[in-house]
């Protein structure tokens, strides 16, 4: 009655595990500032429960495998802005990008099969790797350098002939980077001379500040059937519950091999797909405003960390993260300080322990990653707590 | 640029896999009776959409990784009825079914490990089994014993030092096989005997005829350590778009492991959960009267398919399938054929060909799945529309 390997390797989610602990918190009355989960205050557009509402078959049946025609065609329109060129074949609609990326990892990777990413990444990666077997072989970034990794000669030093795929998030998560489109023909062209598939998961391609152009790689021609977007309606539309995503491919051996265990899962939930639909039929101008006030999360964000004393960080360019050094040995110890002992007006807060977002032992101990998700009076609280909450534990004869 | 071994070694789902055809046909205006796949047409309870038109919250948030604490407490006094005492550290909510029998796959299995199944399975257990790496090792039944597989000396015969696990569903797709209390202990036994987990999925419960016991391997304490129950709203309740359904284990390791990948994917949809504990709150009465009507339609069906020269099946004991072996050489064949070529009234038939249900080679091509989910008068058209059809095949020459 043994476990499988896999799973007894995977670790738990650093930004959901210390959840218990904090429920417990909140279950004594203190108010805990939520900076760990990337989940916008937001509020999700009326136009997805109105449309859920107007459901009106009697039988709640099962969906297409790749999803309802409505939502791809809905799907296709949306990247149409983007002036990529998609058919209902190239969009398999998935319970979240979550889902997506299973499938992805799945379909390529063969035990043992390695994906470049960049380090610090979006811990969840780690568990959709694993799952499928397969190795992360990681090019560490650094905050002093605004988390570059588009550069050949780092790129070139991890692959071997076991990578399958390079493995994008962009913008970034968690470190807010943002690709140039210089950056971004570099890994095109890493991708070609290696013959690697590119998965660029794009989820974030709206949060894109201070002027940065929205791109995808789905708009590059020379790489169409080596790449693999993702997309989700979670952040773009302050939509995480729906759990309704996608993959966006040219290559039709792909998407037919991944049809295969999408259509062993059966479909993705009708309702939550008929809602998804009205999301994607938004006006492009609705996330302006998005946009606007995410942008200035950032700033204040920005400006409450860096009157910590001790803290490092760069302000990022893109997604709603800020990745940054702490003047403490491990940002999980304090973590636990913070939810168990340290209270100022009987309020914490809690943020990710980054440690789990690298995959090369020894780094990130003493780093955190916070999610500007709440509103700019709540950051700066949330932000000026953990100022405080440092001290306080320093003050306890913590390191 | 390849594709995973795993990926490729998969089939395209036989239950969906004409679909597309299918779809051309009926945008000809012809009518299709779809017997292939598990769509009940019975109305899903209204409790569902009003509870969902009842969510008020403003922001669609994340729900908790093991699902929403009321659904989990709902499926917690469900199982009562069944003399099971659960926990909320039991049961973990999942996207239907297909999603909670991955999570068991990949938490149980390493590459090579064996699952011993009783063939004809479940085609898309081929295709979760596969994801993780694993082999099924099938233990063959026959119509005429009624596809009974409870048999120690048979499962001794497949059992290796590989395997990891016995997967059983009960009542049985898509044989209809329901297992007697006799048949639960020698399976537990054999379990126990050999070290195995029991893989329980018994989404078909309620669907137990001629006043046959309902039952869950989660009631055999001798057991609890090793049994792992599936559940589902999708065939109980008709709600097979909501996508919700979950693991039941008292095994807390097991648990704690699985929840790592289950952290990893987030959560289910939050609304689809808040309808499945409607669902769930119906009082048992709920099910006697479509109990009555599915084992209505199941003689009807019966009686339909003993009336076509040469078919050989057996009355079902629960769930609502009917495999039977048919006088042609290829129900593929015949499946394309009924498709594309036979027409009666403008009218043809849609069938699960069954030879995808069997893991042995050779085994299965000549036979069918029926599911009796549409009305008494349309299943007997349905299969009226078979017995025309293989009528018409016989005469344009094919065997």
């Amino acid at each position: 009655m043994r476990l499988s390997d896999r799973v007894q390797a995977m670790q738990n989610s650093p930004i959901r595990k210390f959840n218990p602990i904090a429920a417990e918190v909140k279950a004594q009355g203190t108010k805990v500032y939520h900076l760990n989960i990337g989940q916008p205050d937001i509020e999700t557009p009326s136009v997805f429960m109105e449309a859920i509402k107007g459901f009106d078959q009697k039988v709640l049946a099962y969906a297409e495998s790749p999803g309802l025609p409505m939502l791809q065609d809905a799907i296709i329109k949306y990247f149409k802005t983007f002036n990529m060129d998609l058919e209902r074949k190239d969009v398999l609609i998935t319970s979240g990008g979550s889902e997506a990326l299973t499938l992805v990892f799945l379909s390529l990777l063969n035990p043992g099969d390695e994906v470049i990413v960049a380090e610090p990444y979006y811990t969840n990666y780690l568990t959709f790797i694993q799952a499928a077997d397969g190795v992360i072989k990681p090019v560490t970034t650094y905050a002093e350098e605004g988390f570059k990794y588009a550069i050949k000669e780092r790129l070139e030093k991890v692959v071997t002939e076991k990578t399958k795929m390079i493995s994008i998030v962009n913008p970034g998560n968690p470190t807010g980077c943002i690709l140039s489109r210089e950056d971004m023909r570099v890994i095109c062209d890493f991708a070609k001379e290696h013959d690697l598939w590119i998965l660029a998961d794009e989820v974030y391609r709206e949060f894109a500040y201070d002027g940065r152009e929205m791109t995808s790689f789905g708009q590059y021609e020379d790489v169409a059937d080596r790449v693999i977007v993702i997309d989700s309606v979670s952040k773009r539309f302050s939509a995480c519950g729906a759990r309704i995503g996608c993959i966006v491919c040219k290559n039709d051996e792909f998407m037919s091999q991944v049809m295969k265990i999408a259509m062993g899962r059966l479909c993705c939930p009708t309702l939550e797909m008929v809602g998804a639909t009205a999301l994607y039929g938004l006006d492009p101008s609705f996330f302006d405003e998005v946009r606007k006030e995410y942008e200035h999360r950032r700033d204040v964000s920005y400006e409450a960390l860096k009157k910590i004393p001790g803290i490092v960080c760069e302000k990022p360019g893109g997604a709603f993260y800020i990745t940054c050094k702490l003047p403490v040995e491990s940002a999980e110890d304090l973590l636990v300080f913070l939810l168990k002992e340290f209270r100022d007006n009987n309020e914490t807060v809690m943020y990710a322990p980054a440690e789990g977002f690298y995959a090369t032992p020894g780094l990130g101990k003493d780093e955190l990653r916070i999610a500007y998700i709440l509103k700019a009076e709540d950051m700066a609280r949330g932000i000026e707590l953990l100022g405080k909450g440092i001290e306080a534990y320093k003050a306890a004869g913590h390191k």
